[in-house]
């Protein structure tokens, strides 16, 4: 009698984690060290400085990804600690996944790669992307084939990064388009890959409970309470990590206000759908972040935040249907109303940012903070050095092209594999359970047929 | 055949919130930007440590508002969506409409209003008085309701502010008179004036279950660990900040520990009530906020965390009983045992403090930290400047009955106001309910007839 | 008629904490003061800049203590508002006995205290043994046995820790040895002379429920995120501290993903067990407490926590049933696991981390931070002054021979004290539930005869 499908994948996960983490010590064994200043004071000043100034933006990202995010993903009632866990399990791996191509591709320095808390932060954004990109096939994949979608990511999102980054020098402080749009458009290409033509229906265990749905809110707002963070942590410190905040916080304000307005609008009865709020609060955070450190008019953060708002509810009224029923592209958590879209709107912002601040500096006129110009007079950092507001208006939308179009593609390509057999996707009837990786407790608020002997006279089926 | 109330007030609630978010662009456009330092060397060093000192205190306020306040609210077990999100709603409103008010008032310069961080953490303090208040009458009234007792109370606080620490001179780092009595009194004043002479009956969905006392519960730890925060924000910075620190950790441990002693010694079969534990471990941060940064000996701090808990708990168990009884005020929180009396306390105790340390003074030998004088005596610093304690004492008893009498008034008037028909007061029966205002599964746990049907059925009656 | 034994309980608990807060106050008033420096404007910098650096590591260890561990310890269903709160009060009670403590052994000067929040924050690191010990009697034992446990541990800890670190020497920044090794055998002892021979049958409201394993699961993740904080806020600030945050990141990193191998491999199925991924994620940052701080390459912190992840996930499936069975140690959150036996190997690995870097300096070469020695060699810190490697080894083992044999001792002492009739411990069948010291809702999901009458018919049964 063969192995259950579903075994049998549980069987891979540890080989497969164990050889990679095998594999990693080695190579840190190898090649990496600490970046250790030397024994002087005024060095040791310095490096107690920048950990003063790191450490706590450090552990709000770190509560952000690991507590808020996980918990977000809790909607799901009956999927709770599988979402927490795989969360939290695929930052850790691609963390130290991206920690390993970082330093091969950009920090070996005579045979040896130094590490210091500034690349362990670069690593967790290249991270950010998988978790994401998980947001379109939650529930409906196994471990393994979310490990082997982070394996995949990383090295096309560094990539990526460096292209749109250091070649086309598009300016993305918070990572709305290297991060947000790209991941968005690679979960959506996995997914289509990995379910082809097939419609994912409607599976009864999806349904969130006033339980889960309450968990999951409180996940959105440990979010939206530090994201400022995630957004500022890499800016200049001065005057362009001060406006990031603030930036960021009145996009976060206005999104939230505005998600109650449109969902609210946009039913019949006026009540407000948790999914609505749990997402668009959020959408002014993911578009901010390309513009969050230039020098606009704080009421381009506020209307920004409203507009990704209206745009991230829009999505999951009519554009996710559409998405889902015409081109049969299956997202799990809406990564595409609240990362693609809002990204988007973003990306487009930064080109008229950049326009508008060119054109009112080569008008030789300074540029004016606000239409009642007083002392706020402020020339334009020197940023863009000798290229024009035009040519970086282009990079921008450059950027955006690649972002998308590479993601695509590679999570098409990504997606595809996931079909492996060996990578044993769960049987339907056994999507989002809990049981069926974790030795848990059947839910006593949902009582059914034993969930183990059911997933047993299952597998019996599938053996033919 | 006319709109049943609730839908009506779920279509105002849209166009209201619509419609202020639309003004809120309309005034940043017109007069606010952001407060930029020139791009000087050392000012970009000033800002930088500004952001550094200052960020990290306004997240922990943050998680303490949005996440910790939240979650306090959740103890209604089937209005924990609401109560979370209402606050946070609240919240955010609350905050750009104090900006707004601040802005006109405060920081007009050359026809600009200057944004930054401290201006935001001005108006999130502000916005505290919201969040409080609506503990009165929380799941008894709509968002609707809600919006307009925020935008009634803020142009009050901020009034009673000004007169209290601008005219009046009062001490007071932690907010325990202008916010915590202040909104307390404004709260009930709003109860007394929303729902009148009628005593509020209890709601079969008003009985919190053991989940979500425990839900409820994290979110006092949550307020519990950051509250010096809180407190110690606008302190100055180094010794002052430092003891405003310590003598919040100590009230708070004080008042934990007395809280189960309160409350185990007040009831009959020594069993501790969970509203106890979650309301009087937090009454010492209340109270201690006034005298938080005054030079006084750490004993007064733990005296006066353990008093305030124990008043706290009296408060929960004699009388509030007796004002819904007798008086008819009714608190739904019990925001009076929590915020009023410990507040009370905390002014009478600050009142004691001016007037011993001016006679520590006046008596010609400098004032003493604690009985066995050592090498701590210590010079008062000269924060009362020409006015002696008596007057400072005085100050301080005034400023108390303003933050009262003004409250009471202004709540009065407000609570009047919320019975305009057009903002929709929840009937009894959908009281204390998620799926009024929100597309959610009705409770597993406490099966019952659909809600929604039984909503049609209400609304078909209450049309007459 | 006598008085049933835990209505009697109940009556001890808030005389004790009475007593214990009017003895406290008293102490205060008579002995502690503010250290404040001088108020001259080089010191008040100096003052704010130790806030700034130490109050974010401060507050991110009490979100941990009070929030993430209490948390992880509701993973007993009907027993999560106990242990929370429970919880909370030890961490509060113990700070302050520790403070008192500590005050009077090494900090009175002139006939005075002086309070900081370094003085506090070393408190705190003794009421963690509190919090940790009491994890082998959890849900078996009254508040007051808990208390008196707390008052005989901390002075144990306080001489224990003088001995290891102040006698022998011994390095453990993160308190690997002289907190985790010792509260756990701290803690076994007192459950072995608490419960005798008497093995524990498995109690029917034992087993978690998934909703319990999620709530503390995420307890967990807010431990994993924080722990950083924990070990490095007493380093060295500079490369010590940066290496320190960076070597547990790495621990914990490779602890979390060990544990799925580990745990999958170990199940005939396949399936993770929980209460591994609860404990065994945290085992990495138990064992590296130790070394840390020391120069080592980071390949050392990756080995160290994966090995530690691997003897705790092997401690739950094959030690803990055998010392539970053989030897009659009751453990009931297993801190054998967790905090015992990866402590032991942390300080094994101290041991050969002191040694081989003496051979490193002795062998008259530098030490070399990686076998691919490029420009990292560095000279060893010369933190083990006159004394060789192999007596600082030496000592490391003697502290960890100190700290088993001295907590297990007075552990055991403890355990025969607290089986006083006075301290009343529950009833068999009123273990692990909340109504029996909380006037709470009976759990709506597990609905059984109303355990306030059941108590009541058991105590009468007990009375003979």
């Amino acid at each position: 009698m063969a192995m259950p499908p579903s075994t049998h994948s549980r069987c891979l996960l540890p080989l497969f984690l164990g050889l990679f983490q095998g594999a990693l010590l080695l190579f840190f064994a190898l090649f990496v060290a600490y970046d250790e200043a030397s024994a002087q004071a005024e060095d040791t000043i310095l490096v107690a400085n920048q950990v003063y100034s790191t450490f706590p933006f450090f552990q709000d990202i770190q509560v952000m990804l690991v507590v808020g995010l996980g918990l977000l993903l809790t909607f799901l009632p009956r999927y709770g600690f599988s979402a927490l866990t795989h969360n939290f399990l695929l930052l850790i791996f691609s963390v130290q996944w991206a920690l390993v191509l970082q330093g091969l591709l950009h920090h070996f320095h005579h045979g040896q790669i130094h590490l210091d808390l500034h690349k362990l932060l670069i690593s967790e954004f290249a991270a950010v992307t998988v978790l994401i990109s998980v947001g379109a096939i939650l529930g409906r994949a196994s471990p393994c084939q979310l490990l082997v979608m982070a394996i995949c990511e990383i090295p096309v999102y560094l990539t990526s990064e460096w292209v749109i980054v250091t070649c086309l020098g598009v300016q993305d402080v918070g990572g709305t388009i290297t991060i947000h749009v790209f991941s968005c458009y690679f979960g959506l290409g996995v997914s289509k890959g990995l379910f082809r033509a097939t419609q994912q229906p409607l599976h009864p265990k999806e349904t969130p409970t006033s339980h889960s749905d309450l968990m999951s809110l409180v996940g959105t707002l440990i979010l939206w309470v530090f994201w400022p963070s995630f957004v500022a942590v890499l800016c200049q410190p001065g005057n362009a990590q001060h406006r990031a905040i603030l930036n960021t916080l009145l996009a976060m304000n206005a999104s939230a206000i505005t998600t109650v307005v449109a969902s609210s609008l946009l039913e019949r009865d006026g009540r407000l759908s948790p999914s609505h709020l749990q997402n668009g609060s959020l959408a002014g955070g993911v578009a901010i972040g390309v513009v969050a450190d230039m020098s606009m008019p704080p009421v381009a953060a506020l209307a920004l935040g409203s507009l990704s708002a209206v745009v991230c509810v829009l999505g999951f009224r009519f554009l996710a249907p559409l998405l889902g029923r015409k081109l049969t592209f299956h997202d799990q958590c809406g990564i595409h109303n609240l990362h693609g879209l809002p990204g988007i709107l973003g990306a487009a912002a930064s080109v008229v940012a950049v326009l508008v601040a060119s054109k009112d500096t080569s008008g030789s006129h300074s540029f004016q903070l606000s239409p009642v110009g007083g002392n706020a007079s402020e020339v334009v950092e020197g940023q863009w050095g000798g290229r024009g507001g035009g040519g970086q208006a282009l990079c921008q939308a450059a950027g955006l092209a690649v972002a998308v179009g590479a993601s695509l593609l590679a999570g098409l390509l990504t997606g595809a594999a996931l079909r492996l057999p060996c990578l044993a996707r769960p049987p339907e009837r056994l999507c989002f359970d809990d049981s069926l990786y974790f030795k848990i407790q059947d839910q006593a608020e949902s009582p059914g047929p034993d969930s183990s002997a059911e997933e047993g006279a299952l597998a019996l089926k599938e053996q033919v």
